[in-house]
């Protein structure tokens, strides 16, 4: 295990971090608010990392699969662990542990809170708790990659173990360019999403929040009713529209940049995507159109919802929570979905579900003719055998980790939806479940403990499962 | 597809199971019953299958793995037809869908009930009810391979496709030498529980009744109150204990009649089992124990449930809906588990679950050193990396279908936990659920078509998923 290289990378990371709260420093001067949380923590991480960057010294790091998981793993629990601590110098959510779980939902892009009142927050701190899901959304060592010097395999191995999805297509030859490429596209995108609510009415500084927490699909948001307090339906069409082009796979855009529209339209996972929406939000309308005096109403809030959960994104405009019994557990069911690969939502990602029903229909032919070895492509290219299997294995994982931390969830004694949808929630980084956790609840309600198994949880999926899992067995550290 | 071969063993299936109807009937006689509607089912087999036998004529039939699979689903639908018969004819259960559903929940030994008052019907019917688990647990194809003459290889396709497991292990070199080994095996296993619960002080009917519902791993019973309704400590540690014997592979009895002890003892699947339930037991006794004023009492019934819930059978001694939120939920994890391959028990088998976990280490080796080749191991032997594949492809298939079903049972509009746990309970083929669908309720609550459903979900589970999902998918049909 080179250590070096990956004190090397965390440190690096970590005063990136540091570097970002001048942004919530600025915010506070604005506002007239302290910035003493702020300015203590880049003291802290500064007086951490630089005596370790100078005393390693290590010029060109040399990573490979095992030091690139375990650094992923490092820099993501330490960012939230530094992340946390304005919440807690300011007063402002006094238990480390919440602040812990507030800052882990941040970068996960999860958005689930402890707060019970969000508007009680200043506005530096809703700045900052918001600016983690845009720093957590397209990967904060993918943005390291993009401004530091690293070789193109260590960059790779990095790469691998942050940005979602079962394979990774680099877009172009060197890493560290695609990296550029997909940050100037995702700043693109949000900065779009901002002026398009300016030109709806909103203010510039819920403008940039809402944008943050759309382009990282987070969900965090500066009012208690989310979303659901802006009574314009343009404001609610175009978040949700938004929540929808940042779940997709950011190599379409690029790809539509450079004008190959033929990769964007035979993408198969996008395909897939528009049905599963198109078909939530028609059943759903069906659904809770008996509500409703008007249906282009029941229309506007299941496209808002279905896009908020699939995007993984959490914002609310109503309380989903009191929709008939069908509509919610749709919703259940698109939770463990998410977006596409290779954009910034939670979930399994569409792609690993079209391989896996694509693996049931081998599964029957081989079955039925065992000597004959039949193949399954995606966008017309042969899928792996290795790729298949590691999704499936993948899938597993994903759903007994789930089940394992129901059962821990289980021992605060809530009820059995309130621990379901809860850790559903948490695992596919989306915001809120159903019950006590529902669009009006919160965290707020689980003991410490409970706190840091989701936090976990949320960690388990934004990274995948692999990085988190891998350091915490024996196996990964036994010599070869 | 050879039509002739496919027609011929279900008629001669149907046949033994018009056959077998001579017992209720003897039952009927004895309390001085109606015998009318096993008589005039048995009349309306013989008028199908007779003639359609004498049509057709064929002495051996050829079967390959496409007729397996369309003879075991055709089979499993059609008994369960027959078998509600009775019910509808004498006037017990009036509504053809409420009797279909009892059989299914009969032969695919689950034991969810449309029954309000289990102890208003006939002792013949009674019988009937739970003779069904008898018959469903070791698999009806498996008793007729046992006694019509069919060559080795086609035997194999039918036996794969009924008997539970990943993988088939045959006892003997002659397929119907093993499912007659089996046979016996199975019935001198439940004598001697029936003897055990005599000598307990049980009048005959019931313990023959118990019996059956212990060895299918059933959980039908004659009291509303189900086990709880025997007092004695003794009978529930019998029947508990019994449950646990019939929820092992039956290769293990075999191996230990023959002396093979080394066989027995180091199988893997076995030693997992034994954990599970150990450690079960020993976290629910601990949860439960503030309730208790005796903890060898707590013990007990934290025995009773934990080895009900596990083998599949579904008998209940307390209503656990009335247990600490992790009590029931660990209850809910084990559902998911259930019994041994080559047992009578259902849920994804202790030995797929076990492979799973190894893939996931296999997986992580795989990451770390995607050049080192790793394998499986069971029980000392390699798994075949098509038969790991396959049992990930189950499990996914298993959770998709999970999904569907509670999404599809959700528009009667019950709560989300009578969905989600009814849903598991019939899939995992064990009988109660949890809040509406708990050891008190009963499934009566729900409309006509999601019975249907669920019934597809324990014929799915009794199944083991593939052989139903086949027919209904247009691959299946389509000529190579």
């Amino acid at each position: 295990m080179n250590y070096k290289a990956i004190i090397t990378m965390v440190s690096k990371t970590l005063l990136v971090e540091a570097t970002l709260m001048i942004l919530p420093i600025i915010v506070a001067l604005i506002y007239g608010e302290s910035i003493l949380g702020f300015a203590m923590t880049i003291v802290m991480i500064a007086a951490l990392c630089v005596p370790a960057l100078l005393i390693i010294r290590q010029k060109r790091s040399d990573i490979r699969a095992r030091e690139g998981f375990v650094t992923v793993a490092v820099v993501w629990v330490l960012m939230s662990v530094f992340g946390a601590l304005p919440f807690v110098i300011e007063g402002q959510i006094p238990s480390f542990i919440d602040a812990f779980f507030e800052t882990v939902s941040g970068f996960t892009t999860t958005g689930s809170t402890i707060l019970k009142d969000v508007e009680a927050l200043s506005y530096s701190l809703l700045f900052w708790r918001s600016f983690t899901h845009f720093i957590g959304g397209m990967g904060v060592l993918v943005f390291v990659l993009a401004i530091i010097p690293l070789a193109d395999e260590s960059s790779m191995h990095v790469m691998r173990a942050e940005v979602p999805g079962p394979t990774m297509g680099k877009l172009v030859p060197k890493i560290k360019d695609s990296a550029k490429i997909l940050y100037i596209l995702y700043i693109l995108l949000t900065l779009i999403e901002a002026v398009m609510l300016l030109i709806g009415g909103m203010d510039l500084f819920d403008a940039l929040i809402v944008s943050f927490g759309t382009a990282g699909t987070g969900g965090f948001a500066t009012k208690n009713a989310s979303i659901g307090y802006y009574e314009s339906s343009y404001i609610h069409i175009v978040v949700a529209t938004f929540m929808l082009l940042f779940a997709l796979n950011f190599n379409l855009y690029y790809y539509l940049m450079l004008r190959h529209f033929k990769s964007v339209f035979k993408n198969e996972e996008m395909h897939a995507f528009i049905l599963i929406v198109f078909a939530s939000v028609a059943a759903i309308t069906i659904n809770i159109l008996p509500r409703y005096e008007n249906a282009l109403i029941a229309i506007r809030d299941a496209y808002f919802q279905v896009t908020s959960i699939i995007s993984t994104t959490g914002f609310a405009t109503v309380d989903f929570n009191t929709w008939p019994e069908f509509s919610k557990t749709l919703l259940v069911a698109i939770m463990f979905i998410g977006g596409c690969a290779g954009s910034t939502a939670g979930g399994l990602k569409v792609g690993r579900i079209v391989m896996i029903f694509k693996s049931f229909r081998q599964e029957i032919l081989h079955m039925l003719h065992p000597r004959y070895a039949s193949v399954v492509k995606l966008d017309g290219k042969v899928v792996e055998k290795g790729t298949l299997y590691g999704t499936l294995v993948h899938f597993a994982l994903y759903m007994c980790i789930l089940l394992v931390s129901i059962l821990i969830v289980s021992l605060d004694g809530f009820d059995f939806t309130t621990n379901v949808t809860g850790v559903i929630s948490c695992m596919s980084n989306i915001g809120p479940g159903l019950a006590l956790v529902g669009p009006t609840g919160n965290f707020s309600i689980f003991s410490p403990i409970i706190k840091l198994v989701l936090s976990v949880d949320m960690l388990f999926g934004r990274l995948e499962v692999f990085p988190l899992l891998m350091i915490m067995t024996p196996t990964f550290w036994k010599r070869k």
